[in-house]
């Protein structure tokens, strides 16, 4: 009864500060949204503002002590034993969350904070005028303070885990590594096989695709796949995000191509995914560990999920494609279900990550994080990167760059100090094939529901498997009790191999 | 020096807190514009959070001590007399904010809170079921409240004078009445005159108006008014209102009547002039009271401006007469200035305060201050309301409602305890007028201007006058330094005389 009485001191800390994150997280909405240009200034001011008095909140002695009583911090023995298994759960969730907020000395995050934020503008002036040196001494920099990041948050066999930790809690270089290795392997041989098949003509995926309709469309796939506008909304941004400040505020933006058909489609669905595991989460627990989402991975594979697993299916498109001919008259009136869904699983390897197609996306993120493992290792300098990456990309995917642009400065996640987070993308992909086929099996029926338009029972399955948890349990233990497995890339690529032998038809 | 410091001292506690109160106003307009509905608890949770933490830090220690260094807080005398004469000004202001601040202790403050918020309830009830019974017994104890809070705010003459200080501060009621009777009397002769005359047929304004035709034609008309997409926005809401968080972010939303084409430039024109009052404000004072804006009165000044001394004047429609007969065409081929420029200025005795025209918008007001006033003195009874309210409409405007929901139910500011509120309506005007005065000294040519489509010189002379200076001077001084005045009737009453004389044509 004391613990419980305890316990609900150390709730109302962290709810109140779970608000005031929820609030900055609407400030971030605004900002890609809606807010006037000329407010950056203003709104940088106000986020720095609320996560001053969230870290004091979360850093303060009647926090510590909350805390303290429950849980020994420097072993994490709980000392509140009489508590229930899930409250027990939140509290070393909670106990972590304390030691890595407190693991990096305050002057220490002002001054990586500040050469995160010139380094983002010398990487945008950098890919512009496509010189890389002018990026290079500040990329130098990053990773000598990430290095000390490492050093700082402690880490058992390489300082790589210590970064990785942050994005993909409890997820080792080690067992990355592994999973990325046999990827590697066998994407190269399907990638291989499909280059010497017959190509696939996607020419009338585009054309000229009305904003209106497109959005119209969007709407009706968001509303089947029960992303209620009670409790969500999809507006525009030049880079497609989900923001949720609460389950019942999860919000997600798309952008529009005017000639390409299945860039929202891809995107909503990709978001969504997203936006729906954080409708899912218990709301009772907001506030709590248990009412957050467990990691980026975990987050990630919700997306891939709805984007890749359902949205590139077949069974999906045998209902979606007669309402795509209504929506956009005249446009495919002679493609039939099977060239449709050959044409949006089309492969070919190209230089820009975020324009890839499932099979060669994970060797894009295989190769930039060999590289990060390098650099934090100290074998690769940061003036041979074009070099390495180029070489990389000739090795995996068999083309080369022809600038800095489409080569090593296309991305912002490094200038932004994110080291330890690309891969969390292809995790995704593999928790997303694992948790796929556990769903199959309760499921066998899925394709023809699927084709009969059925999609809510889809979220209500993931809503069992992963939302409801928050971050009661670890990602690989949201996979075990899922699947009986650890996270593995053998699903993921026996899901690739099927399918793929299936549209490119070779032998 | 030591004085400078102390300043910048307590500057930067005031500073924090209103970037904190920038962001509640954010999430107010996020409320009431793209808020999925189902977020409405976490979101009052959101409001509710911030408005504790501003409250605690306007409150604490620090903030008390770093004002009383500086200004002896019981009786105002300034002890940091080495500061500038601005300095000071934002001293006295500070002070008043925090006096008022801590007149009401917090168990009268959260009970009041909860008893509007059940007032607001039954007031919607009671208006749609037309049963002023229900409301009663709510009223009648915000009425109780309310002499309450006047005596905790403490007054010279009139409790009512404590009231009005809320929103209008250093106006008294015997000065506010002064006005409003000679108001009463002079445009109750000047509505017979124009009862008697030949009426307008506006029968033209009405029809069917595109919803993206008349969202482009408001956008025409704000570039023009120099109110920039840089720092504002237009949105759509179901109640009209401007939001400004910084100078920088200053919002407003319109709602668009399909019918009325004057329905959505009148609002576009109102909200604007709040936001340009808002954009106006010196950003480097941000966070003292020298950032703030005087008075409510002072901002309807600036509002009513745009929306009737300007777009509701022969020039403007000179210059956008033509424009809008662009954007609708065939809809206003037969009209001329003078007839369109008739119509817009209509004046009709109606029941409803927010559709009044110019001349009778000011006694519904007057309406609404003498029974408030009469409610507070206690020589009228709840329930004898709706008798007294039909009695004045009868004998002010000629009218009687048909129901209490266009009558004394009409607007929900008496459920939310606003009383006080309703005269910074009129006062609006009177300001305007006075000060649209004294910019016709300064610009005599004015006429000549706006009938070329110059508006942005109307916005430069209104930032020097009152923009500016946000709360360093009052009200009064504001109109006495333009005007060489006090706020008076007189000017409003001519203004109003001269201008219907004309349309109405009467001897």
């Amino acid at each position: 009864m004391t613990s419980d009485r305890d316990y609900a001191k150390l709730y109302k800390l962290s709810h109140h500060a779970r608000i005031l994150s929820g609030i900055s997280s609407l400030l971030n909405w605004d900002q890609e949204t809606y807010m006037p240009p000329g407010a950056a200034s203003i709104r940088a001011l106000q986020e720095s503002t609320l996560a001053g008095i969230i870290h004091e909140q979360k850093s303060n002695k009647k926090f510590r002590s909350s805390l303290a009583k429950l849980i020994d911090i420097p072993t994490g023995t709980i000392l509140a034993k009489d508590l229930s298994q899930e409250k027990q759960a939140a509290l070393k969730q909670w106990r972590r969350d304390y030691i890595k907020d407190h693991a990096l000395p305050k002057k220490f995050v002002t001054e990586f904070a500040k050469l995160s934020s010139h380094s983002v503008l010398a990487w945008r002036e950098a890919k512009q005028t496509n010189s890389f040196s002018k990026f290079a001494p500040f990329l130098e920099k990053l990773i000598d303070m990430s290095r000390k990041k490492a050093d700082l948050l402690g880490y058992q066999e390489h300082p790589y885990d210590a970064l990785l930790d942050q994005y993909e809690p409890e997820m080792t270089t080690a067992q990355t590594s592994k999973i990325f290795a046999r990827l590697k392997t066998d994407i190269g041989v399907l990638l291989k096989k499909i280059s010497s098949s017959k190509q696939i003509d996607d020419s009338f995926l585009h054309g000229s695709f009305s904003h209106d309709k497109q959005m119209e469309f969007s709407h009706l796939i968001l509303k089947d796949m029960g992303y209620t506008s009670e409790h969500g909304r999809l507006d525009l941004s030049s880079h497609p995000f989900s923001s949720a400040s609460h389950p019942t505020d999860s919000r997600i933006t798309t952008r529009i191509h005017p000639t390409s058909v299945m860039s929202c489609i891809s995107v909503i669905l990709h978001e969504a995914g997203h936006a729906l595991y954080e409708m899912g989460l218990p709301q009772e627990h907001y506030g709590s560990p248990l009412g957050d989402s467990i990691s980026l991975g975990m987050h990630e594979s919700q997306s891939r999920w709805w984007e890749t697993r359902i949205g590139q299916s077949k069974p999906f498109w045998q209902h979606y494609l007669p309402l795509l001919k209504k929506q956009f008259k005249g446009k495919f009136d002679h493609i039939d279900l099977a060239t449709f869904y050959r044409a949006i699983n089309k492969v070919e390897p190209s230089l820009i990550r975020v324009d890839a197609d499932e099979v060669t996306y994970p060797l894009h993120v295989i190769l930039r994080f060999e590289l990060e493992l390098a650099l934090i290792e100290g074998t690769l300098n940061v003036k041979n990167i074009p070099e390495a990456w180029n070489a990389k990309m000739k090795a995996l995917l068999g083309i080369e760059p022809t600038s800095y642009a489409n080569g090593c400065l296309q991305d912002i996640h490094w200038s932004m100090g994110a080291f330890g987070y690309f891969p969390t993308y292809t995790l995704g992909n593999i928790y997303a094939a694992q948790l796929f086929a556990a769903f199959e099996k309760k499921h066998p029926d899925w394709e023809s529901r699927v084709a009969a338009g059925d999609l809510p029972f889809i979220t209500q399955w993931l809503h069992e498997a992963v939302h409801r948890h928050g971050r009661r349990y670890t990602s690989q233990e949201i996979l075990e009790h899922a699947t009986g497995k650890a996270a593995a890339a053998a699903p993921y690529i026996a899901y690739l191999q099927g399918k793929y032998k299936q549209i490119y038809n070779y032998t």
